[in-house]
């Protein structure tokens, strides 16, 4: 097979592997949507280790099946599905725990790209396929189909480690894909007032129509003065971080009321610590709790999420602002990320 | 004071009454705007007993204070206030237990016209109002704040005692006010798919408008077969009750999967049990779990559920069908909701 | 293989039957140790269907394995387990949702001796063996290890159904073998003053024993009226169903105070409805709630229960009231449970 | 009245000062059995403020009322009560919230000697009586009684916090007097597997008694390695930080699996942040959630721990290795506790 990936530490590029071998419960897809993501970037420049060396990235895709195994049930050639970020061994102990994200190892449940090839291939394979992957309805668009394997899901993790109740004032630190995901979850949660935290234009219009009531933007003076003075002192119940340095972190710990949940989705990678203030977190004597992990994924969530989506609750295409066709403009997608010009949000390739 | 109520059982009029003391923590307001409730019906024929003998009605009320006592901090005299249905004793331990609307027995949250004259008058006394009263912000309608006090904290306990998850497939039998606030409430913690139960036009429209995304009419044919096959006979993941009889009840729970709730919003007085066939609940071997309860009041739970009015989360005005003028036209207003015509959902009486 | 099960409705015997497939994730084991249950009386004598048609009966069993299967990782032959008598299609996407018990129908995890021959075999078949059994230490006795996969779990199932909190006043309805453990496991989650109804002297004992702080006997009187008066009219904060007949649960509804949980642990089989008093239950106005469902199993399962064992924090084996030797006894301890002597709690049979 | 507390920052003493004032709801309570704690000794040395000039200290006490206000229904002069460290406003809005303990602003709750004097006095002023106070059984001991306002509400929170599970493996970092109740609480919500960290003998024995299945001691080599080998390599499901420095904070959180919680109890006051190594948590992806906060109070959760202490499930009177005789021996008791010998856990003063 065929695939984009990177090579070693800060070298991306194409590359030959042997084709994937489909297990009796896999199946075997080719791509027909493929989104790159910040995480791939990350991979490629910043991470590093004997995984990510000649490894195929991507891990946000819609796919149609090409082969199946002996073993599987509800899928089969020519079906189009929804390949999620995360496709757990559901056949670990651990699950039995409750957090299918790291059965077998902390995050061991994201293996596209990390234990295994990722989506930017021509030949995909989605391990435990009847327990992995959601049948994609005829009636929902590309676009939106290929926000949920991860941005939506993600997002939506926002809100449900918040626990997000009705009335609810809510915080979402960042409006980059995630964050505007964590605005649509939370408005679906029951959000009342929804205070995000963001400045690019369209990022503020679409957290906007997906449901923000009030914008703070860090140009306008300090964020927790501004969103102190929206919440008439009081400060927020719930905050979610999706974007923003570790100052940003801490002054979203800082506003939020004692009882209240920080749910984090931000990925942190090159600070060695969280240097979280005293005062901010009240000497941990306040019922404030920090939390943050790895997004849900497998079938039943993906098809819970398109749920919402056939629904018409929220409509996750519209994150899609850059749009690419054929298999080669994985790699002008790629590049885009690495750029991310001020006006992208999502990029989408689509593969006939 | 002047009121309208129950004379004795059967026997509906207005009477005079000497005007209600102020406590220290308590509040005297004038009716601004004011919903007769079907329980006002109940109450006057039905119920019996010596607290509903010359016994104010109404429970469903928008006030102006007119007097507050010595030891109120948050309100004075003109503010326009939320006056919820439920005003619990909240200096009774038992609110320490987590039900505030049973602090002291069994529903005695609700004393409005139970154990205490209701809003059906010229002189309303709000228990404790620094907790129980919600300041009405100006930019709320009249018609959407005064279905706050019932409508919508009942209709909005449908979903949280059914504990509605990201995706699921919801049942909402019934489409009356409450079952429509069911509706919109369900829809704003997260549902997919939504299926309610009804069949009068302007219910069935507005229930779309709420987010159902499928109706059910029992005169199409039974009502278990048809969500059955809008699931794909895998039945829903939760049902609310909220209208209906028994039968419809039971049918719920029938098509209700393993694992998920049956929530009862619904009232019914004039049955000796609820005959649950054991096949239709697994015999209670599958998890499905049957509860029912008496709507949150108080102060908060009246501004969370003001704060997604705020938001534009939902308008509950819409449920106003009927509109009347002047503190008399209450009389009018009962009438209309024992008579309850095909269009009517709600009746709404303003009062300068 | 042979095996002791029902031929057809009422009649059971011995039977030979071809040796088990061991698929390549399974196991095959003897038994060294096997309790008949209650459950295996209402198999063979009440239930029909093509299911229960020379059907090794049997679901709690100790067991060492003789062969592995070719994906087997964790055990190995040698290897003494426990078996639950829940052991669910974990490969099922149901279970995403979060009910094991339920993966692919209602109560299909307990597939021994329903949906496959059960454990009173010389040979048994563990499915999934890495996901369903756990190891026995060296340090367990058989008596105690052989009541962790039904008794245990089912009866720890009660507080968990019923959601006890620290302090909570606790109602365990039937002091059989399942009674008795959610008497002890409602001990080990918090339970203040412990209720139990039930009236044979060894069970009495041994209630007292495992935590129960009071004990009520229908024979001195009304069991509501008892209940009511040692809770000084209070009620109990939470009720376990785990014997008597329907009037006994309808009563334990009764005295449950609102906002509190009434989980069923009992198998209700021979009635068409549960005819709950609309008084009882409040008319689901008050916050009760009605619960119920099929004890949890799995790998993870076991070794949490045996965790508790290990620490001393209950003996199961105490259930333990009658012991038999030998293989061909499995038949002689069954019609000992059809026969329930008064001073039976659990029989045991011993397989070298 | 009289009473020993600071006078200024770092000066401590006896002092007089007006009786306080009962009103109508309040009751004023002579001093029965008073335990000085840590935090008195931190109230002392290390705070400052206005609120703690000429402040009389201590919030851990068995009272005799002596005087009801007008309103009080429950108590009456005689009466020997739990007086709780916590003792919140319970007629202010916040607690509809849920978190009774910041009614008001962050530990509000907790005003005997904050914001209020304390119960190092020969009047002590009990707010809100039958809100707060729970009736003293004559059954119970002074030595068990007297553990419950503080050191059983807080050791106990660590579980609740932690949200221990049947079979969990709990660690609980510090066996003062607040660890040890972790310890008890944590066996009494179910933890199979019990890791105590700590080293002085009676503290180890006690922690043994109370439920602990294996002890870590810092002399014996690194903890976390420790810990590691005790759960083979897995590390634990929970951890409850109840001593130590900030360094054994983290190495809790770096032996807690993904998904578990850890419960902060240690009152951190001269650090400025808490410096999460990124690694110990995950980098916040791993669903290690980081929780901490007042304890619980008010009449309900006194009564709740005194239902446990009378069900015999833990003797907390067994935290008590130092006795002193006479109101004036407050004094030594709180030098005492300045002084803290290595075999010390708790003093209590009898006042007759």
């Amino acid at each position: 097979m065929r695939g984009f990936g990177v090579i070693e530490k800060g070298k991306v590029g194409w590359m030959e592997k042997p084709d994937p071998v489909c297990g009796p419960r896999d199946a075997i897809a080719r791509p027909v949507a493929i989104a790159p993501c910040s995480s791939d970037v990350h991979s490629a420049y910043e991470l590093e280790g004997d995984h990510l060396i000649n490894r195929i990235l991507g891990h946000e895709c819609i796919g149609e099946i090409i082969e199946v195994g002996s073993e599987v049930k509800d899928f089969k050639v020519g079906d189009r599905v929804i390949i999620p970020a995360v496709t757990p061994t559901w056949e670990h102990p651990d699950i039995q725990d409750g957090y299918h994200q790291h059965a077998g190892g902390p995050c061991y449940g994201i293996n596209f790209s990390s234990y295994e090839d990722g989506t930017f291939a021509d030949k995909i394979k989605i391990r435990s396929v009847d327990m992995n992957a959601a049948l994609l309805p005829d009636d929902i668009s590309l676009e939106a189909a290929s926000m949920i394997p991860d941005m939506m899901t993600t997002g939506f993790h926002g809100p449900e480690l918040a626990e997000v109740k009705f009335g609810d004032t809510v915080l979402v630190a960042g409006i980059g894909p995630v964050g505007l995901m964590a605005v649509a979850g939370s408005k679906l949660m029951g959000a009342g007032q929804l205070i995000a935290i963001g400045s690019r234009p369209n990022c503020v219009e679409l957290a906007k129509e997906y449901g923000a009531t009030h914008i703070v933007n860090y140009r306008d003076g300090d964020i927790a003065e501004q969103i102190m003075e929206i919440t008439n002192g009081k400060g927020v119940d719930a905050a979610i971080i999706a974007g923003g340095d570790v100052d940003t972190f801490y002054k979203c710990i800082a506003v939020t009321k004692p009882g209240g949940n920080i749910a984090n989705l931000n990925v942190f990678t090159e600070i060695p610590s969280f240097n979280i203030p005293i005062d901010a977190i009240l000497a941990l004597t306040g019922h404030k709790t920090i939390k943050g992990g790895l997004c849900p994924g497998g079938r039943k969530r993906m098809e819970r999420l398109l749920a919402l989506v056939q629904a018409n609750r929220v409509d996750p295409g519209k994150l899609i602002t850059h749009k690419f066709d054929g298999f080669e403009a994985i790699e002008e997608a790629f590049y885009l990320m690495v750029d991310k010009p001020r006006d992208l949000i999502k990029p989408l390739v689509f593969i006939d």
